[in-house]
């Protein structure tokens, strides 16, 4: 069994959304980032970066294994089951360089973003246009991509997908006030995130943990 | 032969170490940032996301594969020659997740620090102290590790190790002012540090490119 331990955030979300396409049982741990559930001895144990999501799968090869980090999550998942990544040739890392691309570049500038423009009580101007700008650079890098082909990886979707989609969905959502104007104008975006949002899976993942 | 889009940045870096590391022969593109020559056509063409390192390994399986993303090269390179990387288990996943946390967070949160502790002419005080923090606890975070086993991925020197080398190199180097006090803290990293150092291929690599 696969336990995973998450909270309602776009990277807890990935994982879930994967999990839930492969359709392998798992259990959920949830891990109330309000209460700074994350700082505690136990999370810690299993994630050494305080952060969700992590995962601790009972019935890996060469006893229990502990990941964290989504992107490390996705990959494991995604060669244990053979599924979403293929497992050799250039679509493979076509999915690999977007994965990355969103774990190192789109993940944590909007989550600046977020938190300059949106929680931070004081306010810096300087900041907020920083992140603004490069939120909306990147959008405009995977406006191209998807302009290109229909998903991050190429033909197929894939963790990639998985991997950008949730955030995406932010920027549309709580933080459609800083990114929506830039969104009014991508298309392909908007029809991905049409094509990703239609997937049972994807629908089911997003409701992790059900709290 | 393999085709090194770089500069003399720890992303660069990461990619060279990795080539010298194999020993196989590879042809350097110096992309000339303070030429803003990433934003050239040409090399668009090569890398979306306007960013260095990029390669074009003209030898693929399937035909002349273009690969962007540190991590992503890194993983390729990695998989086609079967080293620095463990091809399954444990070990495997302890890298991917060690080369993600790098990806993810030491990797932005450094850069973020220096842009603003730095670089930026208008200088903002709480974005200063947020990635401060951040990059202090990040620190602590691979002094744990590193206390805890020789490397990151555990008992071997892997593509973790020379993602995480550069940029903690930095934090010693140009950021010396504004991390290296908690640098004073964490002796498994200075160990870590010299081990790497000692590494012929790791020198070559950092002296990558030749400007």
């Amino acid at each position: 069994m696969i336990n995973l331990y998450t909270w309602a955030t776009p990277n807890g979300r990935k994982v879930a959304i994967m999990l839930e396409e492969l359709g392998v049982p798992y259990a959920v741990h949830p891990v109330n980032l309000r209460k700074n559930e994350q700082f505690s001895a136990e999370f810690l144990a299993i994630s050494p970066n305080n952060k969700i999501p992590a995962i601790v799968d009972d019935e890996a090869e060469g006893g229990p294994l502990t990941i964290f980090e989504s992107g490390a999550i996705l990959t494991y998942l995604a060669e244990k089951s053979g599924q979403f990544l293929a497992v050799s040739g250039h679509e493979r890392y076509k999915a690999l360089e977007w994965l990355h691309w969103q774990i190192g570049g789109l993940g944590p500038m909007f989550g600046q973003l977020s938190y300059f423009a949106i929680r931070a009580e004081q306010k810096c101007p300087e900041a907020i246009e920083r992140f603004k700008q490069e939120s909306e650079r990147l959008l405009g890098v995977l406006e191209r991509r998807l302009t290109a082909t229909p998903y991050l990886a190429g033909e197929h979707y894939s963790i990639a997908d998985m991997a950008a989609y949730p955030w995406t969905v932010s920027a549309t959502s709580f933080m459609k006030d800083v990114l929506g104007e830039y969104l009014s104008t991508t298309p392909a975006i908007h029809d991905w995130l049409k094509r990703i949002a239609a997937r049972p899976g994807v629908q089911r993942g997003m409701a992790v943990p059900n709290i």
